[in-house]
C-alpha cells in the first residue's frame, strides 16, 4: 500500500479506499490531505485509532463508526495472546478511549457498545473472533444501508435538476459504499438530468471544496463550489431545486445535528419553498435524545479557525468559537431518507415506528 | 513611510493610516496583508489606483470611493503641466478606468462623477485645484458622516450587550474616520456594557477574522471570531442581541447590497426576533436603482475560492462561483443608520425624504 501518491489528473478514477485492514494494521485515508495527495495514517493501537478520529484524518459519522469497529478488530487480533481477563480489560479500555474521540456523531458510541456487547456475550475462546465478526457485520450492513439510501434518495430527487448538498456525505464519509446524501445525488445524476450540483466549501475543514468536489469529480460530475455564506442567497435567487444533506445525530423528535451551517441552509430552503432532505442510516438516530437540547455539540479548537491568520499567539489577542455542528429543528426538514425508506413528518411517530420495526 | 512593518503585539496601538498622500503619491494600506504586516501599495497612475481597488488591496465601499478621489487628485497634480485639452482628456480616461475597477459599491461611481463635474465646471487654470479640492471635500465629508453614523448607531445599540457585525466596516473600510457599523459598535462599547462582539470570518477574503478582529483588538475590545456558517445557529441560540452591518449599495426601496452572507444573517435575525441594522453613509444610497434587481452584483474569480485547494488547474476540474455581494430585501432591515439619522420602514419614502433634504 503506497503511503503517498498524487491524485491523478484524470476524473472518473474512483475514490481511493477510505479504511483498509492489512496485516493487522488499519490504514486510514488522511482526508485532511485530499484532493492534493492520497496519504494513509496507520493505526495499530486504540490511541492511534482515537487520534485518527479526533484529528479528523477520518470524518463523517458513519466512517467514524466503521473506523472504530475496524480499529477495535485490529486491537483484538493484536491482543489475542493475552489471558482472557487481561484481554477483556484491554478491549474495554480501548473501547472507552475510541468512544471518547468525538462527542456528536451517534454512530461512534453505538458501534463501540455493539462490539463490547459481542465481546461480553462470547465465550472466552471466541472473543477475538466475535469482535472481528461484529466489525465485519458493521461494515456489511453499512454498505447495504448506503446503497439503499442512495436509491431512495435518488427517487426523491427525481425531476430536480439543480441540487445542493453540504459538507461531505459520500463514500469518504461512510468509509464504505456510496455514501448517503452525496450517494443519492450521484445516483440521481445517472439519469443524465442533473444539471448542477452546488457545493458550499464548508469552512474551515473544507469538506465541500476538498472532499465533495473531489468525489463528484471522480464520478464525472462537475461541481460548483461556492462560499458557505453564498448558499442562502443562491437558494433565495431560485437557483436550487432541492437540498440534501447528511446527519451526525437525529433526535427522537426529528431535530438534526449536522455540520455547522446546515441550519442556515434549512432556513433559506424553507423561505424559498424548496425541499430540504436529510439522508442518514438508522445508526444515526438516537432516541435517547428527546430533542436538540440533549445532543452534545462538539466545540473544536478555535485554532483551526484563526491560527493561520493570527499566528500561534492568536489566543492572547482574539477569541474564536468553532462549534463543529448545529441543530436544525425537525420542522425545517421535508423528509428523512434512511435504509428503511423515506420518513415524513410528524417525525416522533415515524422515527419510533422505523426503529421498532428494526428490532 | 515604512513600506513594511510587523504589527506590534500590543493592543490599543491604533489602526495604521489607510490612505495617505505624500509627494504626489497615493499610499494605499494593503489590507490583504493584515493583521500580520502593515504594507503599502504606491499609486501614481490611474492604472495603479484601479489595480489597488480591483485587487482589493483597499476595500469597503466608502474607502474605495475615497481612494478613487485621492487617486484622481494625484493624477491631476502629476498632469498639471499638460495643455488644458490634454489635461481634460487625461482626467476623463483616468476617471473611466478607476470607475470601472469594481461594479457594486455605489460610492465609487458617485465620487468619480463628482470629481469630473468639478473638473468640467472649473475654468482651465483652476482645474487641478478643483480636482484636489473636491477630493479633500470627499474626505472631510466622509469623516464627518462616519462620526455621526457611529454616534447614531451607538444610540440604537444601547442596552444590547451581545452584538454581531459582518465583513469589515471600520476605519479600514471607510479609509478615514471611525467607520460605519463597526464605528457604532466601538462607540457603543465605550459605555462598558458591551460584553461580546461576534465576528464571522467572512470568507474568502476574511474581512472579519483579519480586519474587523484587528480593529476591535486595536480598540481594546476582544472579538469572538466564528465560521460564517456558524452565525445563523449562534443567532438562533439566543446568543446575539442585535446585528449591525454596512452596505455597498442601497436601492430606492431599501434593498441592501452588502458582502455575500449578509442575507443569511438578516433571515436568521428575523426568525430570532432580534434587530438587524444597516449603517451606511448617504453616498451608498442609489435611487437610480429601484430595487435589488437593478443592483449589479460583482462575480469575482472562482480562483480566489478554490485555487489554494485545487491548484492552478482547478478550472479544468471543478467550477467555482464567488459572488462578492448578496441582496437583503428591505423587509428584513429593522432600520438604516446614516449621517442624517435613523431611517425606518417604509423605506421608499424615508429614503426619498432624506436625499431630497440633502439637495
Amino acid at each position: 500500500l503506497a503511503k503517498t501518491r498524487i491524485v491523478p489528473a484524470k476524473p472518473e478514477s474512483g475514490i481511493p479506499a477510505v479504511l483498509l485492514v492489512r496485516q493487522d494494521t488499519l490504514f486510514v485515508l488522511d482526508q485532511r490531505k485530499l484532493p492534493r495527495s492520497v496519504t494513509y495514517v496507520t493505526c495499530t493501537t486504540a490511541s492511534e485509532v482515537a487520534a485518527a478520529i479526533t484529528s479528523m484524518a477520518v470524518r463523517g459519522a458513519p466512517a467514524i463508526g466503521l473506523c472504530a469497529a475496524l480499529g477495535l478488530a485490529v486491537v483484538a487480533k493484536r491482543s489475542a495472546h493475552m489471558s482472557p481477563d487481561a484481554f477483556v480489560r484491554k478491549m474495554e479500555r480501548a473501547a472507552g478511549r475510541i468512544a471518547a474521540a468525538r462527542p456528536t456523531a451517534a454512530d461512534l458510541g453505538a458501534v463501540v457498545r455493539r462490539i463490547l456487547d459481542a465481546l461480553h456475550e462470547a465465550p472466552p475462546k471466541t472473543r477475538v473472533d466475535a469482535v472481528v465478526a461484529t466489525a465485519e457485520a458493521v461494515k456489511t450492513e453499512l454498505e447495504a444501508a448506503c446503497a439503499r439510501i442512495s436509491q431512495e434518495g435518488a427517487r426523491l430527487l427525481e425531476g430536480r435538476r439543480r441540487l445542493m448538498t453540504y459538507c461531505n456525505t459520500g463514500s469518504l464519509a461512510t468509509g464504505v459504499g456510496h455514501g448517503t446524501a452525496l450517494g443519492a445525488i450521484i445516483e440521481a445524476a445517472r439519469s443524465g438530468k442533473v444539471e448542477k450540483v452546488w457545493v458550499p466549501e464548508t469552512r474551515p475543514y473544507l469538506q465541500g471544496s476538498r472532499l465533495t468536489a473531489f468525489e463528484l469529480w471522480c464520478a464525472g460530475i462537475r461541481p460548483t463550489v461556492i462560499p458557505d455564506s453564498a448558499a442562502p442567497s443562491v437558494i433565495a435567487a431560485g437557483e436550487v431545486d432541492a437540498i440534501v444533506v447528511g446527519a451526525d445525530r437525529i433526535a427522537a423528535n426529528g431535530d438534526v445535528a449536522n455540520k455547522i451551517g446546515t441550519y442556515g441552509l434549512a432556513v433559506a430552503a424553507s423561505l424559498a419553498g424548496i425541499p430540504f432532505y436529510v439522508a442518514a442510516p438508522l445508526s444515526t438516530f438516537d432516541i435517547g435524545c428527546r430533542d436538540a437540547a440533549q445532543i452534545p455539540i462538539e466545540a473544536r479548537s478555535g485554532a483551526e479557525l484563526v491560527q493561520e491568520v493570527w499566528g500561534k499567539a492568536w489566543g492572547r489577542r482574539i477569541s474564536a468559537y468553532y462549534p463543529a455542528f448545529d441543530v436544525t429543528p425537525g420542522e425545517f426538514v421535508t423528509a428523512i431518507v434512511c435504509e428503511e425508506g423515506v420518513l415524513e413528518p410528524p417525525y416522533p411517530g415515524a422515527i419510533r415506528s422505523v426503529l421498532a420495526a428494526r428490532q
